[in-house]
């Protein structure tokens, strides 16, 4: 477990070394219960002195990421015991109002956790097979960052400067985003497309601004994990919608309707994570009446978009964004940390997203935005697009044949960027497995909003393409 | 009220004219109840087309934000009557719980109109009295574009990609606001710091993470009213404290704590906002005796540090971040859309509050937290803050001559970038004609969580240094 340090830094040995540590214990990379290596392995292994490591791991103490017992050395502490954030206040509130369905608005789930398959690209150099995005190399645009340079030279910037005052988003940004969702068959103007920090944010303001503690709202299942931890950590009552190849199963959201009257009905229509169905036009009709008829909203996660095929039926698209919110963003197409999303919303929710934005983040950077900007204006996200496209298709033809050949099964036909597999044994055990060997895999658990045992796996068809993984993966799964 | 229309531009002119006029309208410099220019009038004043100006009022009216009223024109509809996010539900629930005290929480704050002297910097070129940040030209530092190419070359971007897995933020900034921390006398380790989109992030995260609807927090009065708005809207119980030249009233904060039991304190220590007070360390020290006895956390809102005095005593610095979180941004020295903004808390609350940053926004963006990093490790932003310092000095010798030549008395000691005054008329009707006149003031009810009428304005000492706005200001006051 060396991890690279440096004399050039600016931190202290011991600082580096806390801080690479604790960035493990958070991803998960150095489990709960772990044994931290002995104070003398350690100095070895890192080349420092036992001093430092001693002070290294004091400082993981301090910071109640590690414990110590005596006699025994320093173990990696359990962070899931942490609450997250107002639980409490849901669960009482759910058991007050005697609420029987769903999940209990109090359940444990750790966001670090949930969220570690999209942030750890790689360990050791080895491509992860549960990654949420597309590899590094694949999404190394040189075009982003010459349009970087572009908008940050001085009199760029200073119009930069000049222009604080666009809270909506920059106005070139989201002219070029109504083209965008023009071309996808949504007509939003400028006025009604809002920035946002990642389609994640897009989705909170949605969460924050229409719906209140307690409000019953439905989600996919499977789904994203981290939608589910969001709308629990609100005090939501997440109600989950069983997600098949045509759509939700519209009888469940039928009786849901009648006996809870959700407020929300937030879906990844198009490559559903983590199954990468796709939304048909007669399902995406009856979701419509559905809403219409029980007055429940539509939030539409596009965040797959710019890897699907063009012109898929969408929801905003039939209904020209009436009783529907589009999410997009451009995590899966770009540098996911620029953190570039967006909502188009109906005119009359608008002013109550913006107020909820401006309470939350004021506004979005404007230097990036300009940036992005500029690519889609030029063709250069379109092309690059097609490009990952190619590239993602080919690469999951290789990993369906690997994965098929280790003996895995394709829950849902094949497409996008995710593969949706039974392995035919328990996932969570499996994946505590699979790290041990340096692979961090995405179990079927996570994408149960109540986290129920699965032998599914989601698997990144980006990363999944060499061998080496799934002979590791068949040894392990020959090994009782 | 000519707007500057292209043709050159990708939308068109009837999109670029109703997207003007709508941006007025949302940072109410058309205020409800104006009648918009007749068509032919408008037609005129643009050089367009009736059918142009008849389109874009249509586009308007469709996004809720005009109304027609027939045979008499366009007016301008009250974006207040729409309730902020969330007011329903805490209303309610304050009524359940029969609280008396504090502000209802269901109190009207459009958040929109308390945010525009915010982003409204200047209007048809004159500089704006209320302003909250300061003029763009004063903010114009070439070093930051130089540092964001640095960042946006090819090499360093491609290292930015990789480096998508620091939830915290990035670890160079992380140091460098370590360092900077420790210079103000706050030992904080990188590990205790987590960046955020702009100092408002972090408050916001503060109390999504920290508090559960409906518990009561203290709050500075006069204070800054987004954030009044922000725990209204997530149905918290505001409980304002008087904030006096030395600090908060420590009589009034016993009495909340014996008898409510606040789980928060929010406070501007250092040049507070509006008064420009700051903190004494005999008030500092108790204020952390009533945490430590009471239970209760310090949030230290010190968004205007870069242009206080150093070693200014601070809650943060005597409890050395035990029971009080330290909140910083660059919004008040830097291009504040950029929105960076860092926290720095006790370590047993870091993770709970990245867990609430990761279900936000995921993470912040990498390429600016470099390029602010490298200013920061090169010296360029404190050499740059002293600038400000000197200048904003200068400046507020001339501001204050001239309000108290127009019988404004400083109801604070002038210092930092605000000044607090008393007018001795109502300064919301005060605000409404000056508006005609083309200036944005700063009414004082805006910084009363229950909005109670008030004589005072808070000005801007960097846009208040001419004599012009002072004639006008004169002339009105002079007017019944």
């Amino acid at each position: 477990m060396p991890v690279s340090l440096s004399r050039q830094s600016s931190q202290t040995l011991t600082q580096q070394l806390a801080e690479r540590l604790a960035e493990r214990i958070r991803m998960h990379l150095l489990p709960a219960g772990t044994r931290l290596p002995s104070v003398r392995e350690s100095a070895r292994q890192q080349g420092v002195s036992p001093y430092t490591v001693v002070a290294a791991y004091d400082l993981l103490q301090a910071q109640g990421l590690v414990e110590a017992r005596p006699q025994r050395g320093f173990f990696v502490r359990d962070l899931a015991q942490k609450p997250l954030a107002g639980q409490a206040a849901p669960a009482a509130a759910a058991s007050k109002a005697g609420l029987p369905m769903g999940i209990p608005p109090g359940t444990r789930i750790n966001a670090s956790m949930l969220i570690r398959g999209m942030f750890v690209e790689s360990v050791d150099g080895k491509p992860q097979p549960g990654a949420g995005v597309l590899p590094a190399e694949w999404l190394d645009a040189g075009f982003l960052a010459a349009a970087m340079r572009k908008v940050s030279s001085g009199r760029a910037l200073r119009d930069s400067l000049v222009r604080y005052g666009e809270p909506m988003g920059d106005g070139r940004l989201r002219e070029a985003l109504s083209r965008r969702l023009l071309h996808l068959g949504i007509a939003a103007m400028p006025a009604q497309i809002m920035t946002t920090m990642g389609a994640t944010q897009a989705l909170d303001i949605v969460s924050r601004a229409l719906l209140q503690p307690g409000d019953p709202v439905m989600v996919e299942e499977p789904g994203w994990a981290v939608e589910y931890a969001r709308l629990a950590a609100m005090g939501m009552r997440v109600l989950p919608v069983p997600r098949g190849p045509e759509g939700p199963d519209l009888a469940v959201m039928q009786r849901y309707c009648e006996t809870l009257a959700p407020k929300l009905y937030v879906s990844v229509s198009v490559l559903h994570n983590p199954t990468g169905y796709s939304l048909s036009a007669a399902s995406a009709h009856e979701v419509l009446q559905l809403a219409q008829r029980y007055g429940f909203y539509v939030v539409e996660d596009d965040t797959y978009s710019h890897i699907a095929p063009e012109h898929a039926p969408r929801v905003t698209v039939l209904d020209r964004l009436q009783r529907s919110i589009y999410v997009g963003g451009f995590a899966k197409v770009l540098v996911p940390n620029w953190r570039i999303g967006y909502l188009a919303a109906p005119p009359e929710l608008v002013e109550r997203l913006l107020d909820t934005k401006l309470l939350s983040t004021l506004s979005s950077p404007t230097p990036m935005e300009q940036a992005l900007a500029l690519c889609m204006e030029q063709g250069q996200l379109r092309r690059h697009a097609e490009r990952l496209r190619r590239r993602l298709s080919l690469a999951r033809t290789r990993s369906v044949a690997l994965a098929q050949k280790a003996g895995c099964r394709f829950v849902a036909e094949p497409a996008g960027l995710f593969g949706w597999v039974d392995t035919g044994v328990d996932t969570e055990a499996l994946a505590q497995r699979l790290l041990d060997e340096g692979y961090l895999i995405a179990p079927g658990a996570m994408f149960h909003a109540s986290r129920r045992p699965s032998t599914c796996m989601r698997i990144n068809f980006a990363t999944t393409q060499e061998a080496g993984f799934w002979r590791v993966f068949g040894r392990v799964i020959a090994t009782p």
